[in-house]
Order: C-alpha cells, then structure tokens, then sequence
C-alpha cells in the first residue's frame, strides 16, 4: 500500500539538529521510500493532504510497564513502602494473565494515541504484551523480567521463558527482545553475572533499573561496597549494549562508566518525581556525551505513558532545578523523545527519524489547535505547548493504525469494558479515595 | 432554561476534603438550583447523561496574561533578556488592538477547551480582552496593567482606563475588576502607593507580580532596602485584597507578612521553570495557611494555558524538590486550582466549587479515555493523568459552552485564520526557528 503525505510540514533530523521542512512523503511496503521526489514506480493508495499538518518521528518511550496501565490511579500520593507493599502487590497477586492482555491493551491504546509507535517494556508476564504488541500493529522491545539470587532454579526457568518468546514471534519483526534484570535489589551479584553471559552469548541487550532511590543506593553500598552502576559494570551487563534506566542518584565516576560503556540512560521525570527521588542529572549526561533517552515509567507511578506529557516535563524540570533557561532545549528534548530512544535499543538504522529508507513509524499533529497556534516555532510546539492530543494520524510500520484519532487496529470500546470488569474483580468498584 | 446532569459522579469539597459523589445536578437561571432532590419548579430543556461523566468545577486560572496568546512559541530556550527585549517587546510593538482582541480569543478558547472557567487578567489592552470575555461567555477578572513613576500622567491616565472599563461593563456580571501594579520593579514606590490608595477608595483588589526572579530581589534590595513582599506591604498594597503571582524568593518574613494580610499566592510552576526562575516553596505556603491558587502566566513564557497542565506540574515538582512522595496531593491540587482560585478573586460564594446556590460554572470529563482508565481514583486521576483534552462539556454560568469538545459561544475557525494574518503581519509566516 504507497501513502502520499502531499506538501506536508515534517521535522528532520540534520547535521545542523532538529529542522521543520515541508514536502512530500512517500511510503510503500512499510518504508520511507522516498521525500520530495517521487518514486518511479510509486502508487499511492492513500493521500494525506498536509495542510496544517506536521509530521514527526512517533515517539519511542523508552522505559515502561506495559500491563500495570489497569493501575493506574490507583495508589498515590503514599510513601514507595505503602504504595508497593500496601496497595499494587496485593493487586497484582490477583491479576490474571488475561488482566494482563487487558492492561498491555490499555497502555497501548493510550501510547498510540499520543504518538508512541515503539516502547520498551519490562515485566514478568511478557507473552500478554507480545500478544498485545503483534495484533494492535504496534512495535515494541520486549524484556523479560528477573528476579532472582545465585544459579537457582527460578532464575532460569524466567531466562528460559524470554528465549521461548523470541522463537514464539520470530516472525513478527516489529517484536526485539531483550533480557531485564530488574535491579541491584532484586537480583544478587551472582545473578547479575549469569544474565550478563546469558546475554552476550545469546546476543541480547540489557535493560535494568538504576541508581533510582536512595534506600537503593544504601543497600547496595551496604552490601557491595559500590554504586549500583559500579556493580552493574563489574558483573558485565555494560559489556552488552545496556540501557539504564532512572539513574537518579550518580556521581562523575559512575557518569564515566556509563560513558566509557556505551549505556544508555533512560530518564523518567514523572516517576522520578511522583515516587519522591528526585532529578537525574541529565543536563550533566548530554554533557558528557551519554545518550539519554525517556520513559514514562509505568501507569502505577506516572500515572500517565503519554511521551508528549514526559517531553514536556523533561523540558521544563530540569531548567528549574539549573534556573538556567537554554537546560534542555526543545530541540535536545524532541532528539532524546524520539531517535535517542531508537539508539538505546539498537534500532537506529531502522526507526527514530524520518529518514528515506527507515521504517515508517509517524505520528502527524494536527496545528488547527489552541496548542500549536498560531503557527509559529514547530519544535517549541511539541515539548511546551502539546499534550499529545493534537496528534490525530500515528502510521507505524508503513500501516495507519489510527486515523482522525480512530485507532483502527484495537478495539478501544472492548478495553474500557474490559477495565470496568476489572475493576469490579479488584473490589475497586465503588472504593472511595 | 433548565439543564439536568443526570446521574452524574461529581467532585464535592466536604470538611473532610474533597469527595466524589454520584447524583443528580440541576442548573437553572445560571445557578445550581440542587443536587439530589428534584427541584418543585424545575423543568430540564436540556439533559446530560451522565454515565461514565465526571463533574468537576471549572478550573480558576488565577494569573495570565491572555492576549499573549498570539506570542506563543515565538521565543523560547532565550535567557530572560532575549526572551523579552530581543523577541517578545518588539513584536508587541507591531501588535495592534485587533491582534489583542484575536489573541485573547485564542487564550479563552484554549482555556474553554481545557474546562477553565475564569481567569485572571493582567495587561495592558483590557478593552480587547472584556470585549472577548463578553462575547465568549467566558468569566473573567480584569486587571488593568499599570506601571508609572510617583504621580505622573501616564500613570493616572492607565488607572482611569481602568475605571472607564469598569463602568463600560457594569452590566455584565461575569466581568470583574482589579488594579494591576506590574511589578516593583516598573512601578516606584510613590506610585504603588498611590494605586494602593485608588484601590482602597475605589473598593477595588490588587493583582501583582513579586519576588519572581533573583534580579527582581537584587534590585529591590538595592533601592529600598527591602524584599518585594516587605516592599509591598509598606506601601500599602496589603491592605486590600490582594493577589501576588509567582512569590518564588520568599523568605519566612516573607510568608508571615503574606499570612498576616491575607494575599493570595498565585504559583505558576511552568512559567517559573521556563525563565529558569525556579520552585516557589508551595508546600510552606500551604503550612502557613496562605491561601495558594495556580495560573499559567502567559503563553509567551509557559506556552500553554492549559489548567490540567498546569496542576499536573504543581502535583510533581514539589514531591521531586522534597523528595516527598505525599508532598501536594492529588486533593490539594485540585483545590488550590478551583476553590482557591475563587477565595483569591473574591468570588468564593459564587464559583469554585460544585455547591446549591453557587454559579454553574462547570467542566465534564469523559471518562471513556485512557487516562481515567479504569476507573479508580478520579481524583488523582485529575492531577496526574488528564491533560485536559478528556474535558467534553464546559458549563459557565449556567450555559453551554462547549459540547462535545465543540465550542458553541465562539468560532474556533475564525481565531484560527487571524492567527493566519497576525503571523503574517509579524513577518513569521516562513521563518525557520
């Protein structure tokens, strides 16, 4: 199928940094075939008329939790103690896998319709999210999650599952995965160091929490006599390509290893604040040469997995916390939302730009909104003045998968009625907050 | 004619706090004639089904300056002094009355369309922006922005605009108005002064920004030996209803004197982060007892004017500046956005809440979106998943405005193609930012 994006506005990524161009798009079997020129041999089955349209790279959301969307608002404004102990443990010790199916569903329904065409998921039950990811059209980095302590035997059994659903959805290539260890705490040394083998032998990336709380910054000095990144380079998860996500609480040495190692951060404004830890140093990280990406976290501690609300936050904190107004400018902030994330996960070549000859992962904004009027500067639009519901087209993987802000390729009516019998299990029905 | 939001959860504020609560609301001759109990005389033109609907009062945005509306994205990433005097003060020069009236239009529409209710105005074209106020069905307070040296002309003629626009629009109860002494650093101590004893003989509040910036603090030092809030008080500006936007710097003296008088604090957490000014210290504000309401300042400096934006930030920043989880919660943030909003303006027996006698003045959510999926807690729902868009119906003074996200009171086209000619006029059509 060949779409024409005719005379549309689009943002591009230069030598010279972000840049808003207007032209034509064309896409054919699922690629950017060509910009400005047309093909010889293109067809166009669909014309998107551009007026007043503004095209950009769909947002990667780097770090999340897919499922945990049917928790949303469920447990704030608590101490972390009382939220994970006191009120989403419980819950999910009642969550089937179909409750499972159902919140990937959610998240991917509210992903899509705020312009994220690819996340990276980390989580224990990952087949209801492969499921989810490969029938709603979505592209997603899938990351088992472990727990474990020395070679026992749950360890493995978890290690085992990841590799079962690589083989299981060989075939879909909108579908990576990748191995999660979920954390210092979570995981002993021991454990950390047989991921990491596991991984480099079967040639799969890591994606871990770092360096996110300061309880966990105690524990692991109390116990490893070292940074939770000084241990993650000694057990050789960095000798894969890693990705780190939170990294709250770093110091220069650690910044220098995640530097020297190629790790890429994954930054998670919203949670970071929600949960009470406070701001990553991310304006010393771009300094230094880290590629820092972003994450909404997951619904239980956002309470939102829309990238457009995370950009904006991601722009604005960090110039409060400097009072410096240039911290992290609307075109640094775009990069990091969108092929930055596409680095982290080794997909550069493939998506994260619009760029002849990669996939075409698109969201187009509608600018016939309060947000984006009058047209002036583009880029500034998109990380101060959108929240994500002027996108109104998200093409990915060359398919239009939402239209007019109809997503086509779910059933949104069947989310929210399966959320409300949800609900109702839980015995959250009536709770008053 | 008689509108009836059957069955309908609706946020009340109880002596407890605020509470979600399922029943009837019945609107007649602009107030909210009942909740629950079927008025004898009441006859509904008009019903709303409530299901999967969500009453809340309309958000109060207690400091911006609309007209600015149309500088929105024009100037951003700039230090304070490019930001002003290298972009936003030469295009104000080339501003006419008429771009004033389109860019207050496109600040109400945009403040309609995220369930803003009422706001509060200051600058320098009020004319422009009653005119727009009027027409839109809009509520607002008008603060003429006034700045002068000791009793010169300038000054009094600005302060008699003020009263000339007061008696034009007498007629019209959704007007109000207050004086508007910039700032101390545009007003000298004479003239603050003296509008402090206009205002007091004219029965009429004061609208202020202080202690925004460290350069503000220095120069106030410098000159009168004193803090803006110190500087303020001797003046005589307290001692009448008074509102001060931003208090950033503000020490504990400070606090005790805004305490004392009774001055609505107004915090604009995006604006503040924006210019690189910082955190105000809400959570010792609130403490304090001081009477905390939230704005979005301008579009130039925030870019948005979305009150669901702007709660949302107030709800994060300070638990992350804390690093205090329960710090600003969900249900306080959703009363400094309404209820004290209308205790700062003076209006707090008309508007704020959802209550039997008040105004209706009202915003429906729809609960059918992602981000109030499932259905748990609305109210932390509010503060930190909606972004506004979820906002279906607004009500002010008991009439539609808005249904089904269509603004009936205004024609959103039309603002849309002024924005058109206006980025014309600038000379900002094709410029690449």
């Amino acid at each position: 199928m060949g779409i024409l994006l005719k005379n549309i506005q689009m943002l591009l990524y230069t030598e010279k940094g972000p840049v808003v161009k207007r032209d034509n798009i064309y896409i054919e079997d699922r690629i950017i075939k060509a910009i400005g020129e047309r093909p010889d041999t293109f067809s166009e089955d669909k014309v998107i008329d551009g007026t007043d349209r503004f095209a950009i790279p769909g947002m990667i959301n780097a770090h999340t939790h897919s499922y945990m969307a049917f928790l949303r608002n469920v447990a704030d404004d608590l101490s972390f103690m009382d939220w994970l102990f006191g009120t989403i443990d419980p819950l999910e010790q009642k969550m089937s896998s179909e409750d499972a199916y159902w919140g990937a569903n959610l998240a991917i329904l509210e992903m899509m319709k705020s312009g994220t065409t690819c996340f990276n998921d980390m989580q224990m039950n990952i087949h209801q999210t492969t499921r989810a990811v490969k029938e709603s059209g979505m592209r997603a980095v899938i990351c088992r999650g472990l727990v474990g302590s020395g070679n026992d035997e749950a360890g493995r059994i978890r290690l085992n599952e990841a590799y079962e659903e690589r083989e299981a959805f060989k075939d879909c290539d909108r579908l990576n995965f990748f191995l999660g260890p979920h954390a210092p705490y979570t995981c002993d040394e021991e454990y950390l160091k047989i991921v990491a083998s596991e991984a480099k032998k079967e040639k799969m990336g890591i994606h871990i929490h770092l360096a996110e709380s300061l309880s966990e910054m105690e524990g692991c000095a109390e116990k490893y006599h070292c940074t939770p990144i000084e241990l993650a380079e000694r057990c050789g998860l960095f000798d894969v390509p890693a990705i780190a996500a939170h990294c709250v609480n770093v110091n220069d040495g650690d910044l220098d290893i995640l530097k020297e190692k190629n790790v890429s951060v994954v930054t998670n404004p919203a949670s970071n604040m929600k949960l009470g830890n406070g701001f990553a140093p991310v304006a010393k990280m771009l300094e230094k040469g880290i590629n820092v990406c972003l994450g909404t976290d997951g619904a239980a501690s956002n309470n939102s997995l829309n990238m457009f609300h995370e950009m904006n936050l991601l722009s604005l904190i960090h110039k409060g916390v400097a009072k410096v107004p240039q911290c992290i400018s609307a075109k640094e902030a775009i990069q990091i939302a969108t092929i930055n994330g596409a680095k982290a996960l080794g997909l550069e070549q493939q998506i994260g730009s619009i760029e002849v000859g990669k996939k075409a992962d698109l969201a187009i904004i509608n600018l016939r909104t309060p947000s984006f009027m009058p047209k002036n500067n583009l880029i500034a639009g998109l990380a101060y003045s959108a929240n994500g519901s002027e996108v109104e087209t998200v093409i990915i993987d060359g398919t239009i998968t939402m239209e007019n802000r109809n997503v086509l390729t779910m059933d949104e009516e069947r989310i929210y009625f399966e959320m409300d019998q949800i609900l109702k299990k839980m015995g959250l029905e009536n709770k008053v907050y």
